[in-house]
């Protein structure tokens, strides 16, 4: 370690010089801007003493970036890639080059942010869009959302989601067949405990529905016995019977297979995963849901929907927002926020690349190897558990035979198979299958290799029922028709990309979200063979390598944050606080504190808490907030008294999300825990803590992290996301359990996790932990801390600077803020007119990505610079926002109306600025280049503002004809 | 291989199907546009009967992306990466990733083209820029130009530089010093020789300069022996008598050591791969040349230069351009056309991100490691070569040790050394050696590891002469000191990527450039460590992949060619083009035809053509092309009669530059072989002949392809390119020697080549080569034909879309053209004063990059579709043709000036369109969105149209000062 103590201003070294934006010198003249003599010292007055940790953190010597690349590759060896035949919700397949280069190797597409701005986000808006319209298609349902997190996750969504659109019956189980995968299983149990919901697992399709009220049916298509049965009777029922029926389905198999729309289900879920998106070792794959018409406004997630902007043309926009902030804190149903846009932005790609007559034929070849594996299988005397399937055949091997044999014949052969049970095997086609691998399969079931001659003979062939077969078309629209060279897909990510603003363009100051730099070196590793080959279910000894970086990361994420133990399984913050605070309803449950279920939530906190606490079992109480922005000790303490010994938790971010450390946090938790209750410190800002005080040291019992902000994993449009669960020692048996899906999971200390799993795989989105292990291991304790001294530090700039133009609400004692500022322009809206919004948008102009609007505070925009802008960036930024204030001042004055103003006109896009009509008060060049060093380097959005009602009122969520959008 | 024969539409499959771009129903569409019935008749229609061959090309079924990478993988296993300690000009350095993954692995960069559109080419035109400045400042000249292929042909290109520029002495003999790189002295011999220019090499530094008239001198700094030496009373000493001096340099050491230009030379050239760029076996890295004021006309190469554009604005732009159809043919002296623009770019950004301290702190660090281990060294007792040095120090052993057995030790610890001669061993250090790795190569010494320590003790010291350190200080110009943070650079390579239009944004439509797709697949290999991480001298036993691979290629490329062998080592088309008359003339030498010497070159070939011819040390004669654009064969009879015994050779490009089959190729070619001379075919259109018609079988003796023409090696601004040279049977002993640098290298099977090195490295630029391995390899027979015939479609589509607008100049016997058209727009510019140059100009408003202009015919424009554009795209190229057609009428009609036309003013840049004064006689919409389908995806050029002759005029070819760029 350098002699260069924490909160000095010397120049870094290593990756940390590249990865904090403000130079020394810069930040310097930042500190001298502030008042402070160093950044120590600023840090001393922003911090309380309370919570200041004295120690660095205790992390191993920074890896040059080189070095860090080594240590991954070191990772990636010890895994083995072998060709995954496993199935079970996960299947080999082809990502086209074209997608995996200019998509999830391109920052334009990854660094964006979730398209809440829908003027600059309307190419990833466009890609989502596509995916819904594909999703709608193949499903045979009216409207998709643009991804969940999981299908196992996803059907959980959609039971919720039946029973919420079936009020009448709430109190109804909902019954699961009994041939859904294992994990999904899992999941739901786990869900359903601890909402208390009965759901009664079933042999449906082998014996019908049972007895009794239903309130909701789930199916699965194929089922995970890989059998494709006929659902149309069994829905019938359910629906005559007052119940919802939701069907989890394959949506390659959909291209050959009757969907479940047109089998009469209400809700669709799945995983479009082997639509290109590789295994990741689990994750992230973009699950979906769709669901027929009527129940639209009820779908958790993104909702992409097509309105108009101001010139009356077709715009794209989120529709329906159910995003954190916009849910009614007690009321929220569902909590997820971060989904996996990202990936079905990729998935929906590769629907595009292929059209429905690719997709069509890969189904065919994949079924066509299936039926010949089958039929192979049968001639050597092995008896297979179906004989109606699309990829999947399961054989039930004879007495003498054991699947661990089969499977070790396998592995030695190169494939990895699935053990069903100690007597069954399971086998999994996909498009990546070649003879050579079906040879390989037959071997270790010592039967000849006719797969390939069976395959070829009767390509047509089904193996399932003629009645199950597809006639309806689907992917008619022409976006689905049009792209089929390398050329046209290439020039269609740029065009898309080029109409959105993500991180490559602009700093995205957005509070609360911590967008800062995802570095190359830290996404490099992602898509190594070695490490997105590996099938989430593969036998433990493939994966050492992966386990190995997971602990390391586990292990290193307690020491940053100061608990016991850590769980990367929650793939989403949402789900990070859901599996905490299922860790503290099972702890009290587990000291026979069941009537702990009261869950203490400020008024200022992200709408997720609430959402995640009602997921857990708990009831919400709101603790007020005081003028200052502080949790008000006073309501705290009657909220407590209120609820005698019922008090599980209290949920508290920090610093609190108005941009403070407050004082008294210590004070906060005591009180709490003197009431009984667990601690919740949510670590949405860690990004101000890291490195200066540990949340697991001040008083929190749990705390869960967003790796998308603090650990710099992109944020890919709105996923993916990891959100890991960190808890103190007497909660660790609570974790959620890496015994999902296979079981041959453990915790690398061999301790076996207790609490239900949160995902369908053991290590949720796995594949993207590559980037925050690089990150820290980049970083080290010293450049991890001055991270945070710097995101300080530039915070604290931005609002000095703006002080004079737009109020800081909040600041802490001494008149610093933590490491985001609201702004303040109720007053400045209150005189002009001029919203907040208004602000946003003309941001645009200046090439900005806005503020996050309206959170915590109507009428506010919270800026977060975060440690990775330079000062050069700040200063822009702070340029526009002054030019904007003057803007302001011209509409305070008179000078301007309102209406005239280019403020309720922005932003402007090309063919606005350059129409040959020009019926403004104000010039072009105002418009369009309000400051000097956007002439020659300008962003214009495609499109002027979007009218958002229109489009709620209106809701169209698949692509509009190519019509729509003509002149 | 499937039953679909080639000239079918038949759908693709494969790969094929995503590299070529139109659909089968596009085909027939185009197709019967043209009046054909099939692609079949459309092929035997255009193709001369007499030279379409009859079976398809040997090569193996094609691969699928996933097979070829399978594949790649599979040759990159087969290659050993070791520490390189080996030095002689190549260097380890770390790529910051950044740079790599969004230059070199971004196609915006590298599917971009030579900037000879300046105005959408701003942001390379910038980089090259600063490649420019850096090296000019870090050499001490005044200005440099943007990139030679490698060191050696550098020096080359210094010495027929320094005899131009001194025509008093151009007979007087060129002294070398006997301390510079084997390599070099091994491609400047060659050069000598063929072009009988007397060079001796001479032991200057130790001995003084030689007796006698001298026109030049070439030094290196430091030595091949690592040597730093002080040059500056030779270089006085030299430049008393006459002669120009030129200095080989290292650009790191050049940080610390004074630099040539200080020390009086002329000239300083050198290789900038230790910037940044991976080793890649070789190649490609840019070389540099630099020169002080007043021989800067005299410049191979390309150089950028500062012009204004219409708005009176700095503008980059090429300037003094020596590109081949500007070189006065019989008096050209250089040949150098492609360059290494996009490892140039690279380069330089590694300059700009680390800046000169940062360079400075490496230089100090490889400096003060090499020291460290010089002096560990010389405790063990070993003799150092000398003790004036900066990275690289040489051991004379003992009598009783080996370098062998050093080389062996050193190897097994994973290093590997250089072999300088057998009892001499070599280590260089540089950024990436760590102290494990000195402790490694003094093992292997038998010395203790004391490296570290003494490196640690005596930080800034110096193990070369004081008087030697350099004082002055160089990169000042703000771009180096600006941009430190990675969010910065990735920026900053966005802003410069988004300022120029390359083929992921449109169609390319340049005549004689083949700009087809460069498909991510392709790409994938080249930045494997396995392949990226070889030096170029490394053992054979640690590159049988490497070996393989280009054993592999160049077979298949034996077999598209129907020549007998291929050598893939000529870095560019000019090199192959002279290496393969160089191959001519070593032919006639050992027939003992020392006065064939005259070479036949149609007037409209190439211009390179020209040049190479004369480099190869023949004289040109040009014969004269017939009114049709065919080679006028009574010229030819007559130029042979004029030249009796001395026809060496002809060059044909064939198809013609003329984009027409001639059908009487196979008469001239016999009456050059009747007249005792070879045939020379040029390959640059051979993506029209690939699976249709061999230049080795209708005539050819030998042919340089350009891999990056026809096999997809991307553009990348200007270079890299591949131009290997293919000959038949008599000619394989006169291939170049891949026994260059080290001795290991013999040909893949055994046959030593026999002719001079043309570059620095065995397989020159190795590095890109498994894009076209891949390309042949995905492709397969029916996939490469099926291109040609794509590319002959779409060519003849257009030319007969845009016959009613724009006449083709050429067409063959059929009225058929080949795979480009020239449309002849001198009538038009007659009759209206709008010029071609006005039409390209204008293409940019529409969103193209402009077709070739003025090549091989003035006031024309050359249009190459190639078969990877898709019907969309050329339809949106006719369309904006054919407004463009419209609005010449409006002025030949009078309906507007021609000084009023938007054809004048074109193109439009964001700043002119939202400007708050609009003058014109035309409306904005006109001028920015002249078509439907540009408002919402509109690109814009940063600048209007350049004045080329005012940077002629006032030529500024380093970086301006920002202010430059204020409004």
């Amino acid at each position: 370690m350098s002699s260069q103590h924490p909160g000095s201003t010397a120049p870094l070294n290593g990756f940390a010089a590249r990865h904090i934006g403000p130079s020394a010198s810069a930040a310097e003249q930042m500190l001298s801007t502030l008042g402070y003599d160093s950044l120590q010292q600023l840090v001393d007055s922003a911090v309380p003493a309370g919570i200041l940790q004295d120690q660095q953190l205790d992390l191993p010597e920074p890896l040059s970036e080189a070095q860090a690349l080594d240590a991954l590759r070191d990772y990636a060896s010890r895994n083995t890639v072998k060709d995954q035949m496993i199935g079970q919700g996960f299947y080999g397949t082809h990502t086209p080059q074209v997608i995996l280069r200019n998509i999830l190797e391109n920052p334009a597409w990854y660094t964006a942010y979730t398209p809440y701005q829908p003027e600059i986000s309307q190419g990833r808006l466009e890609a989502l869009l596509n995916f819904q319209t594909m999703v709608a298609d193949l499903t045979g349902l009216d409207i998709a959302n643009a991804s969940l997190l999981d299908e196992s996750s996803a059907v959980a969504e959609a039971i919720l989601l039946m029973r919420r659109a079936n009020r009448k019956k709430a109190e109804a189980p909902v019954v699961v067949d009994t041939d859904i995968f294992p994990q999904t299983r899992a999941v739901v149990q786990g869900r359903a405990d601890a909402l208390g919901i009965e759901v009664i697992f079933h042999d449906v399709v082998g014996q019908g529905l049972p007895e009794g009220e239903i309130s909701g049916l789930v199916l699965q298509q194929p089922g995970n016995s890989g059998t494709v049965a006929d659902h149309s009777h069994l829905i019938a029922e359910a629906k005559e019977r007052g119940a919802l029926v939701t069907v989890a389905a394959d949506l390659l198999a959909l291209t050959l297979v009757t969907p479940p729309g047109e089998q009469g289900a209400d809700i669709a879920v799945g995983n479009s995963q082997r639509f290109g998106i590789p295994l990741f070792f689990g994750g992230p794959h973009a699950a979906f849901m769709a669901v027929r018409s009527g129940i639209q406004r009820q779908l958790p997630g993104r909702l992409v929907g097509v309105s108009k902007d101001a010139e009356e043309r077709p715009a794209y926009r989120l529709s329906l927002q159910t995003r954190e902030q916009h849910i009614r804190r007690e009321k929220a149903t569902s909590n997820i926020c971060t989904a996996q846009a990202l990936l079905a932005v990729a998935a929906s790609m590769y629907g595009v690349y292929h059209g429905p007559e690719g997709l069509t034929r890969i189904a065919e070849t994949v079924h066509a190897q299936a039926r010949g594996l089958a039929q192979a299988l049968r001639e050597a005397g092995q008896q297979l558990v179906t004989d109606s399937f699309f990829d999947t055949v399961q054989v039930r091997l004879g007495s003498e035979a054991s699947a661990e044999a089969v499977l070790f014949s396998a592995e030695s052969n190169g494939v990895n198979l699935r053990r069903v049970d100690e007597t069954t095997v399971g086998i999994s086609v996909d498009e990546t299958t070649t003879p050579a691998q079906l040879a390989a399969v037959l071997e270790a079931f010592g039967a000849a290799d006719s797969a390939h001659q069976q395959a070829e003979t009767a390509e047509h062939d089904r193996a399932f029922p003629a009645s199950l077969a597809r006639t309806s078309e689907f992917m008619t629209h022409p976006i689905f028709h049009e792209i089929r060279s390398e050329t046209q897909m290439m020039r269609y990510l740029r065009k898309l990309a080029d109409r959105d603003l993500a991180l490559d363009r602009t700093m995205i100051p957005l509070g609360s979200c911590t967008m800062k730099l995802n570095a190359a070196t830290e996404m490099e590793a992602i898509s190594w063979p070695e490490f997105a080959g590996i099938h989430p279910y593969a036998p433990a000894h493939q994966t050492e390598g992966w386990r190995a970086m997971i602990a390391d990361l586990e292990s290193k994420l307690t020491v940053v944050t100061g608990y016991a133990e850590v769980s990367i399984q929650p793939n989403a913050g949402s789900q990070g606080e859901y599996a905490g605070l299922l860790a503290i309803r099972r702890y009290h449950l587990d000291n026979g504190d069941a009537d702990r279920d009261v869950c203490l939530i400020p008024a200022s906190a992200h709408g997720t808490n609430a959402s995640s606490a009602v997921l857990a079992g708990l009831q919400v109480a709101v603790v007020a907030t005081a003028e200052d922005g502080t949790i008000d000790l006073e309501d705290l303490d009657a909220k407590i008294a209120q609820h005698p010994d019922r008090i599980a938790a209290i949920m508290l971010t920090y610093p609190s999300t108005h941009g403070v450390y407050e004082a008294d946090v210590r004070e906060v938790c005591g009180k709490v825990h003197q009431a009984g209750g667990q601690v919740y410190i949510d670590g949405a800002n860690l990004n101000a803590l890291v490195g200066l005080a540990q949340p697991g040291e001040f008083g929190g019992d749990v705390s869960h992290l967003n790796l998308h902000k603090t650990f710099c994993i992109p944020h890919g449009g709105g996923g993916p996301g990891v959100g890991p669960v960190a808890v103190a020692e007497h909660l660790r048996p609570f974790l959620p359990t890496t015994e999902v899906g296979a079981g041959w999971a453990t915790d690398a200390d061999g301790q076996v996790r207790g609490g239900a799993p949160v995902t369908a795989t053991p290590f949720g989105s796995a594949g993207v932990l590559p980037i925050s292990w690089a990150y820290i291991a980049m970083m080290g304790a010293e450049g991890l801390t001055r991270a945070t001294e710097y995101a300080l530090l530039s915070a604290n700039y931005i609002a000095a600077r703006l002080a004079d133009h737009f109020p800081t609400l909040y600041t802490g004692e001494s008149g610093l803020i933590a490491h985001e500022c609201i702004l303040d322009l109720r007053e400045l809206t209150k005189v002009s007119g001029i919203t907040a919004e208004d602000v946003c948008k003309r941001l645009i102009d200046y090439g900005f990505h806005a503020p996050t609007l309206a959170f915590p505070v109507n009428g506010t925009l919270m800026v977060e610079p975060t440690e990775s802008e330079d000062l050069g960036e700040i200063e822009r930024f702070i340029e526009a926002m002054v030019s904007i204030r003057a803007a302001i001042q011209e509409v305070i004055d008179g000078a301007v109306t309102q209406e005239d103003s280019p403020l309720r006109w922005a932003p402007h896009p090309a063919a606005v600025v350059g129409s040959d009509q020009w019926g403004r008060s104000y010039g072009r060049e105002q418009a369009a280049f309000p400051v000097k060093g956007l002439r020659q380097d300008k962003y214009f959005p495609p499109v002027s503002r979007i009218d958002g009602a229109h489009g709620d009122r209106n809701l169209v969520c698949s692509c509009p004809p190519p019509e729509a959008f003509e002149l």
